[in-house]
């Protein structure tokens, strides 16, 4: 009963259903489960939020006796340890599963190989590496903090098809469509950190949280209303500009106000906010995973230029607004081509009348 | 034997047959002929260049007796007039097919019905207007000229994804990538004038020819080499700048130089060369009816607010280059949102590493 064709269809079962939980899951990876046996879903299951059962344990419960001597595939793999619940490992050879296809490698190290190890202990069968790529791409955040304690930063940027932010006198409402910005607020929903600016806070007067009824339906199909989660919004504030009567402040959600008093404050050699020691300490802290920054072509730049971009989010909207406007990335005085930011693209698609393009910045080494 | 599946089945390959010509055709319109009985295709054919056989006549010839009786699928009316071939409608009748599919109407106003109602007063049953939209994007040059005196205008646009076409010491070499390239050659290639100003001939050297190897595998597959069209190149010169050893003149094909001395030239209102003046002539005058603009930021910022553009191809590479390069339209001086010049995208692709844009611009009326 070998099939790989089987084993990837299975697989790919098992990496739409932890999808669902990204929303949810934070500070938990995002897995999925599928128990099959003879061809045949015959249970499964996804992690939804921390503290709740794993993935496997709801795949498990869904098969009953079918679990016997049936292949278990899952998204990650399964853990070792006693944490808030018991290891599934152990729950996997208790039922009998003879069989068990793990996408990839659990890098948080409590676990590391030791899941896989106990099932191999007792003598069910193991794979791993099955669709890892497509894996891996579930669970960013985690994958990052876990392999280097950094998070994983999104930069999102919105600018006309000629690359204008703003018009010269400032004015920017709106560039992007509804269609966009009820995007933009899935992306909001799915981080653990919000990072934006005083300036930005104060000249949108910006609230930086999600709005349950500004999601996409396909989103609000995915989670209840009462499991909106608000990422904690890190809002950098040397000059100590904030005043609490700003709509960020009358909205609900966490704030980390990173002035010259935040525990995260710190100013690098140029006297500007050490901003690698912010991501770096709101990692370690706060356990956040996942940034995602909104804010002006400054910080944009700067976070490019030291490099602390993942993954770059362009908005580009269907219109051109002539180059005396604001630019997308500050000035980069750039005097030869060699020298300009190179960029992967990784997928390009239409949001409403917009395009989204998702980017990959390509250290300049 | 009526079927609309079947009837689009058969004129989408007719549609996919005329797109074979469109490197060649001009100025004819390309044109595809499928002729099916039973459900089964017994001849096609395609018009390849003027003064060779129409498609219908192709199609006829590989169909043979098994016309007799079938149904003759046309992406374009056919003909009714002795041009320098007889009219395709006749041959139709004569070869006893009994019903014939059209795509449109020909807008040619020697055309303009009288294929439908030669075939109908035959006592052939006749429709039209199956795949219209597909079939009027087949010719846009064509119908545009027909339709309205005027050509169809395609503006080519290069920039940074920030929007950049220079540094601001105006290197540009290279922001697209040597596919981009490939495709811009296939887009002069299908053109029959090529518009840009002595500016970028003179920076750049530009020759601004078709050539051959340079062409993706792809349209080199369409026809041979020995067809090789060379589009007429326009350039804009006003005060005679243009000299003799420049790479342009150095290569074949006709050049039409726009300055004081030309027939196309006249200076409008504000003292600049009257572009839509040049446009109309060149339909007029040499049949051009669909034009391809290479040129700067200035060019391309005129004929946008002009109302000139029909089409805009904006290739975008996966770079940044920051705000203080130079931008990918002029400045517009626009003072609030409402003025920006919206656009409809009609297609995002990837050409090689970068995207290539396809946006109609929506009149600011």
């Amino acid at each position: 009963m070998r099939s790989t064709e089987l084993d990837h269809q299975m697989m790919a079962r098992a990496i739409t259903l932890a999808k669902q939980g990204r929303f949810t899951t934070s500070p938990n990876p995002n897995v999925g489960c599928v128990i099959a046996k003879n061809g045949e879903i015959v249970g499964e299951g996804l992690h939804f939020k921390a503290g709740e059962p794993h993935a496997e344990v709801h795949a498990l419960r869904a098969a009953g006796e079918n679990a016997k001597g049936a292949t278990a595939y899952v998204t990650l793999e399964p853990c070792s340890h006693y944490g808030r619940t018991p290891p599934c490992s152990e729950a996997l050879i208790k039922a009998g599963v003879a069989r068990v296809v793990c996408a990839m490698q659990d890098p948080n190290p409590v676990v590391a190989g030791r899941g896989v190890k106990m099932l191999r202990d007792a003598g069910v069968e193991v794979e791993v590496g099955v669709m890892e790529s497509d894996a891996r791409a579930l669970n960013k955040g985690f994958l990052k903090r876990m392999e280097t304690g950094k998070p994983f930063v999104q930069l999102k940027l919105a600018a006309s098809l000629d690359g204008q932010t703003a018009l010269s006198n400032g004015e920017s409402k709106w560039i992007t469509s509804p269609q966009a910005r009820r995007d933009v607020q899935a992306y909001r929903a799915q981080s653990c950190a919000i990072v934006s600016t005083c300036k930005t806070v104060i000249d949108d007067n910006a609230s930086l949280n999600v709005r349950w009824s500004e999601l996409p339906e396909s989103t609000q199909a995915m989670y209840p209303e009462s499991e909106l989660r608000q990422p904690v919004r890190v809002i950098l504030d040397r000059q100590q500009k904030l005043h609490h009567n700003l709509s960020l402040f009358q909205t609900s959600g966490n704030i980390e106000v990173v002035d010259p008093k935040s525990p995260y404050f710190q100013l690098n050699s140029t006297g500007q906010v050490d901003i690698p020691y912010v991501f770096d300490k709101l990692a370690e802290k706060l356990g956040i995973q996942h940034i995602w920054v909104e804010a002006g072509a400054t910080l944009a730049a700067s976070l490019i230029e030291q490099e602390l971009v993942d993954e770059l989010i362009v908005y580009l909207a269907p219109k051109l607004m002539g180059s005396d406007g604001r630019g997308l990335v500050h000035n980069l005085g750039l005097t030869s081509m060699q020298q300009a930011i190179d960029l992967e693209i990784n997928d390009v698609r239409m949001v409403g009348p917009d395009i989204r393009i998702t980017a990959k910045v390509i250290k300049n080494t």
